[in-house]
């Protein structure tokens, strides 16, 4: 199997931009994913290209990716979009990882991008809705947070989580995202403001539920052979993994696990032969805070049902065992949809190369991003690792 | 490179039901692909899935792949939803023959549905706008058939091609088509009628333009191990090509080639270490007549500009030097968009095996599939030969 390697990843701030559009930033963030790389890129030496977008809104409807790959200087590149709503640019990476160890590919782009904020909030309501499922959640009236608040008060009374466990979430990855400059939300915030919130669906308040966001991201990956030519300094993705489960919450048999970052785990931990004790930071796709304590369930940090203790500990702090979220994760970086596994990358390749200016932690050998889809209908991770193999 | 064996392909009948669901139709197609494997087939045994829907209807908007592979009887398997417009289905195939070339997949589907009678045809019509580009072409006010009508006119200008030439390629494709009995419009018409059809967007009339479609498609690929214990009646993929191109036809230096066809062509020729001479048959993406004649050219089986006169050789019938469109193409099979690269895929499966009915033209061992994403944004092209490499 042909080593797969990250030498450049770049996002756009996320936030709100009505002056931009979904090409300019998309190909800001290829720009900065190429600016990244240590030796002069040439975009024509880009083979494939995979572009994650979940796309609801009124712009390139067919055809987002070669709309704006063209625009990011990449014309006549093999582009193709791929979307598992919120998972899309992390499916995205995975799919230019397999072009790469396939042959086709010795360098691909992954990424993505979304524009949110020009639609209304109710339709965003319903865009985010569609991530659900349709038929028996959405059109019965369920809303997106519902789905998610569902999770948390089943997780309250099967483990006895509490309203504190959800908030110290929030307080972890706004303190984060208070030292990066590219959050949307990039302010600190204390316990008591969190817990104190205004409701959204219960039990999930403000501070328990991500923003909407505009954003893009990219990672280019190579081959080895390639990766030698644009780099002293590689990321190798020593593990990638994905799969699927039941889009609708009601068919899963737990409403506390999400069987596909189980197995999505499993299958990246077996390809760089790692068990969950050897990750020592990652991004977790926390677009509400129980998807993060989830997440430390299902990728084995903890035991089943400790997640709570596992937060209230310390241990995914910055100075804790295992940080989870230094980029200040989608709770205050911000979630425009495409773009957000891309951006989880950005933080793991910033942090191996020692990069991540004010919020660097140092020493860190081997990074995990995690990338949910819906309420767990699909699910990437994938495992990096500093050095050649 | 690990070797890729086509060893089932199914699909729906293409037409207007009004009964069915996006995830029936597609359980449907991969019932039928199931059933159409030499060996008793284990759903279970598929590692990796890859769906194509355009889906901009009301139905599951985020996470249709997962959606439907598990209403078929595959939950848990990865699931990527893949989109390039009316290329979705012959992307998804080519991710899947990626899948099992990366060696991350012993057996993958892929496949794509779509719903479209189920909106008004207005709607349609912004549907299939869609898939053209947006800024500058959908939101100015063109069409997507005249996005095609541009390309004929000027086909018609630089190379003398005629209405009766555009009109000899729905005959052929209806006859074609009478004798499928998965066509939509599975009637024959003559000459005179298609020369007389109401206009559409000029010089295209109701007879250059394919239908509008609810249908289904499913193709399970494998590597070589897998496929010797499924089949002793092979069909090998010997070459995968895909490309993009400029999304707007304003942006291209010519409005008679489509460059991504040509390159996905030449991808797919060189890994098949054939040239366009070699092509016995092929299915290729007439989603309006003109565009039946402009691949005759970019995917070299005559010379520029002499599309017309090929075809009014009848060197393209079923008893020509090259059949294209066996099953009766677009125009008269159909076009549900997302369904459509596979159900390329189900005709060149059938004619290889011997199993095409009364559609059959003996001693074919090699075919062709062309794909097409909007005006020629994105392309698949592959290869297919019988028997064992």
């Amino acid at each position: 199997m042909n080593e797969v390697y990250v030498v450049g990843a770049g996002q756009t701030d996320y936030g709100s931009f009505p002056r931009e559009s979904y090409r300019s930033l998309f190909k800001e963030a290829v720009d900065t994913a190429v600016a990244s790389v240590d030796a002069e890129f040439d975009r024509e030496s880009v083979d494939e290209a995979y572009v994650g977008t979940l796309g609801v809104g009124g712009r390139q409807l067919g055809l987002p990716g070669p709309a704006v790959t063209e625009f990011a200087g990449l014309n006549g590149t093999a582009t193709t979009r791929v979307e598992n709503a919120c998972a899309a640019s992390g499916v995205a990476l995975r799919q230019a990882v397999l072009a790469v160890r396939a042959g086709v590919a010795d360098v691909a782009l992954a990424g993505g991008f979304e524009v949110m904020n020009d639609v209304s909030s109710e339709r965003t309501g319903e865009w985010l809705g569609v991530s659900g499922e349709t038929e028996w959640e959405r059109m019965a009236g369920t809303t997106f947070s519902g789905v998610y608040a569902q999770m948390a008060d089943a997780h309250m009374a099967e483990h006895g989580t509490t309203r504190e466990h959800l908030s110290r979430v929030a307080v972890k990855n706004h303190a984060n995202g208070a030292k990066n400059p590219h959050a949307q939300l990039g302010f600190e915030t204390n316990l008591e403001d969190a817990m104190n919130a205004p409701a959204v669906a219960d039990p999930l308040n403000l501070f328990d539920c991500c923003p909407t966001s505009d954003g893009a991201s990219a990672v280019l990956v190579a081959s080895r052979d390639a990766a030698e030519e644009l780099t002293d300094n590689p990321i190798r993705i020593a593990g990638a993994g994905q799969s699927s489960g039941r889009v609708g919450l009601f068919q899963r048999p737990s409403l506390t696990e999400i069987p596909a970052t189980q197995r999505a785990a499993e299958q990246a931990y077996d390809e760089a032969d790692i068990g969950p004790e050897d990750v020592e930071f990652a991004e977790v796709h926390d677009c509400f805070s129980i998807a993060e304590l989830l997440a430390y369930e299902d990728l084995g940090f903890c035991e089943r049902g400790e997640a709570g203790p596992y937060v209230a500990s310390g241990a995914t702090e910055p100075d804790g065992e295992r940080p989870v979220n230094l980029s200040g994760g989608l709770k205050s970086k911000g979630h425009p949809i495409g773009a957000t596994g891309g951006g989880q990358v950005v933080e793991v390749f910033k942090q191996l190369r020692g990069e991540a200016g004010d919020r660097q932690v140092s020493g860190l050998s081997r990074g995990l991003t995690h990338n949910v889809g819906g309420s767990g209908g699909a699910v990437a991770v994938h495992v990096f690792e500093e050095g050649w193999a």
